[in-house]
């Protein structure tokens, strides 16, 4: 491939919109595009619904044991919830999944396999933690990781972490329904939990300071059962899950970067499946009977013997299924919704605060931003800052106008990093829940009595119809990796079965 | 209209499927379905989407008040959630909704302008009880009503029903979120606030028997605070919300039925909606801008100045908006998933319990069928009973060849009615999670932290889009009264702004 096709190639897959400035995500339809013009029609072994690292994980599986398959992406670029966006100088900001960790073994592998250098997020210098105006800072190499060592939450934290933990451990990650205690653990609000478990108004006021980036949610929508599940889910079997590996930067999720973002193994993923892989395609209806599915997108209508749909539960729920899939499933779809997190982003000529000893990440009791992070790229040019404002500080976001979120985004900066930080060159928002193929994010969530009743459909095949996507996961739901290990589980399910 | 048309009009409106047995109610789709064919566009003032009772009544108001109107109905019948079912003698039985009671006004006074007149639900004689192979009977005309007096679980009703009630005083109908206690409430599921405050565990499990039939759901998958404004709406302002009026007969919501079967009234009014109400016209797609909107059904396609959305919101959730609706309505539409219940009915010769003295409502801790009435026409020939399997109950049902789904619902009835219930000359499971366009039943439900973070969009006017269906209604939302007044808000809505 000459270098000439390699950025054409590029371009196409990393999207049109990659290079836009700030604006909102959502691909809005045009009135032409739901309705099928020239229909043409495919065959193949497999079609793959979703050009997401599940997705195209599962393709180049199947496309490697000699199998024909078709990815059919229904926005204008792949990568699913992983995005880069171009800025200054070339370099990229990520919009979407950024980080990598430990035990995260298969996402790394994949890297490594298309040639994505991984390189530490910036940690060196201090934490800072920012409580009604006071602002400490703190070095994540204590006991207590990226948790800030506030006297006032520190008792708390130090009984429940690891009560969680051990909770956790009593939860099958194939089978979190099957857990001793499922049933009383999907009873109840994490919220209810923590309310029961702790004592300092503000350790409770930190627990959504957690569950807001990692889950787009308060501890109020999540049930206790789903978040031992998260927990148990953040290892790979030989490492059992623990809540810091999930939280920390330090030998946790957040430890590595990608060298050109996280959408570049998608992407380069995508540019070895070729022509396999088809933007702007998406999936309104899967027919199936005893020989096959039939996939209609808008423009295209794919026949294979097996499909794999890697779409969020949420999203998954509006494609017509024909016949219907069973009850359990669609009452799982309409129960498992995508998580309410917003990122925002800030670019600087240099990252300022590294200058002051401190490493970029601060965690807040105040929002809008409640975690933010440094993204600068690897040579520290330019400076990027990102924060995560989710549940209730996203709610409260979205209805005020831009100039304001921006000056508040940045006003959360500010505080933590100082007011150099009030002087960004670029500042973006990456809104997930405007996106209209993914309707929130980083993770479909589960309430209280999901799991117990809906959980087992999320990964049963239906027919000839697989599930993937990061949400199907045992290990590393709502992660890149996640994603990955998905489609190669769908893979082999397909594989085995052609 | 002659007798003629008539008649061929109630077939048409009835639906080709009204006459036909037992069944799955799902309508399955045809590959010819999704595709637009010859495409027509219509323009009107208003096009209401959805036949069901709030669609009818907004339809009927809008034309009534002059403009032109078009509904929508993707089925092949109206009546949304009330459906008759034709049995032997040309009689019907309810597969869907079935009841009203006092305070249901608008559905009574809807009732009597179509010509359908109630008859009360037959209530002479004793209720039956089951528990755990135990049968007793009582009369619902006691301080309980139709609760049994179990002296296991009367000391906890009688301090928990109070009490909810008096919680629900402080719940405004109009906006749960508003309640002064609304985030407390909505951080627990109703299982965790019973678990709280009950001692026994008999009345611990009576608790899902009345859930199940009132939400399909079991009482850890709902907040605390949508039960709470569940109650409060079972009222009508004048007289505030109670959870008796609600789970009764007697002077509670199943104290009348309607000559001919509820789905009667929705034919009635869509006859004189006449050419206005357009069947098997699914609903793909709904483009606005400033001038008004453009909906897109499969073969049809309808401009209008406003439009009014009746489907349930997981359903409309399901359909595309260009541009799309705002992020709160969509996680929202995320949230409210539709209640698992299947209704199952036995027809016999003659409604047997009648003679033992039993009026043919029973209450059971047991499964499948938690709670049955007598649902015999007027005149008690055929007998007729059907029972509510729910929630956990329904689950486990499915999986269940259909031979043994009947033999354990059959079973059911002669464990509260005697051996000759086993008898039945017909039976039918009407299936409503199974149903593609209603995908449960009987109404949306809401977990933990939905009501607060996303109940203000639920009637909340986006550009020219209006939203009806029961789960809009401040009062009987659920029911088929919820849904009429619903139509009448939306319809107010539009003709103010027309």
């Amino acid at each position: 491939m000459t270098s000439h096709s390699h950025k054409i190639s590029r371009r196409r897959l990393l999207g049109s919109g990659a290079a836009a400035g700030a604006g909102a995500l959502a691909v809005r339809g045009t009135a032409a595009e739901a309705r099928p013009r020239s229909r043409r029609t495919r065959a193949v072994d497999v079609v793959v619904i979703g050009g997401g690292f599940a997705g195209l994980t599962a393709a180049w599986d199947v496309m490697r044991a000699g199998r024909s398959v078709l990815v059919l992406e229904a926005q204008d670029h792949v990568g699913g919830r992983a995005r880069n966006l171009e800025i200054a100088g070339g370099e990229v900001s990520e919009r979407g999944a950024t980080f990598a960790g430990p035990t995260q073994n298969e996402i790394l592998a994949l890297a490594k396999e298309m040639g994505v250098a991984t390189f530490p997020t910036f940690a060196q210098g201090e934490n800072v933690y920012y409580a009604d105006g006071e602002r400490t800072t703190y070095s994540d190499a204590g006991p207590l990781g990226t948790a800030p060592p506030d006297p006032q939450i520190i008792a708390d934290l130090a009984q429940t972490i690891p009560r969680l933990n051990d909770m956790a451990k009593e939860v099958p990650v194939d089978a979190p329904w099957k857990a001793p205690r499922a049933l009383e653990w999907d009873s109840q609000t994490f919220e209810t939990w923590v309310r029961d478990n702790s004592t300092s108004p503000r350790f409770r006021r930190i627990v959504p300071v957690a569950t807001r980036p990692i889950f787009g949610a308060e501890p109020r929508e999540l049930s206790l059962l789903f978040v031992l599940f998260y927990i148990a889910a953040s290892g790979d079997g030989q490492h059992p899950g623990t809540f810091e590996r999930n939280f920390n930067t330090r030998d946790g999720a957040q430890m590595f970067r990608f060298q050109g973002g996280s959408q570049r193994i998608a992407i380069e993923l995508a540019r070895r499946l070729g022509s396999r892989v088809l933007l702007r395609k998406p999936v309104r209806r899967i027919d199936q009977d005893a020989q096959g599915v039939t996939v209609h997108s808008d423009r295209l209508t794919v026949t294979a013997r097996r499909a794999i749909v890697t779409a969020p539960p949420a999203m998954a729920a509006r494609i017509e299924y024909v016949p219907p899939v069973r009850i359990e499933r669609d009452q799982l779809t309409q129960s498992l919704r995508q998580g309410n997190l917003t990122k925002v982003t800030a670019v600087y000529d240099r990252p300022f605060w590294r200058d002051a000893g401190l490493n970029g990440t601060a965690v807040s009791l105040n929002g809008p931003v409640n975690v933010a992070y440094d993204d600068s790229p690897e040579d520290g040019s330019p400076g990027v800052l990102f924060g995560f404002v989710g549940g209730d500080e996203a709610r409260g976001f979205y209805g005020r106008p831009a100039a304001e979120r921006r000056e508040a985004a940045l006003g959360s900066f500010a505080n933590y990093f100082g007011p150099q930080a009030l002087a960004a060159t670029q500042y973006f928002e990456s809104t997930w829940p405007g996106n209209r193929w993914h309707r929130g994010g980083p993770v479909g969530v589960a309430g209280p009595g999901t799991l117990v009743a809906h959980g087992h459909p999320l990964r049963e095949v239906v027919g000839n119809l697989h599930w993937a996507g990061t949400e199907t996961s045992s290990y590393w739901a709502g992660y890149m990796d996640g994603a990955v290990r998905s489609g190669r589980r769908a893979a082999a399910e397909v594989l085995a079965a052609l």
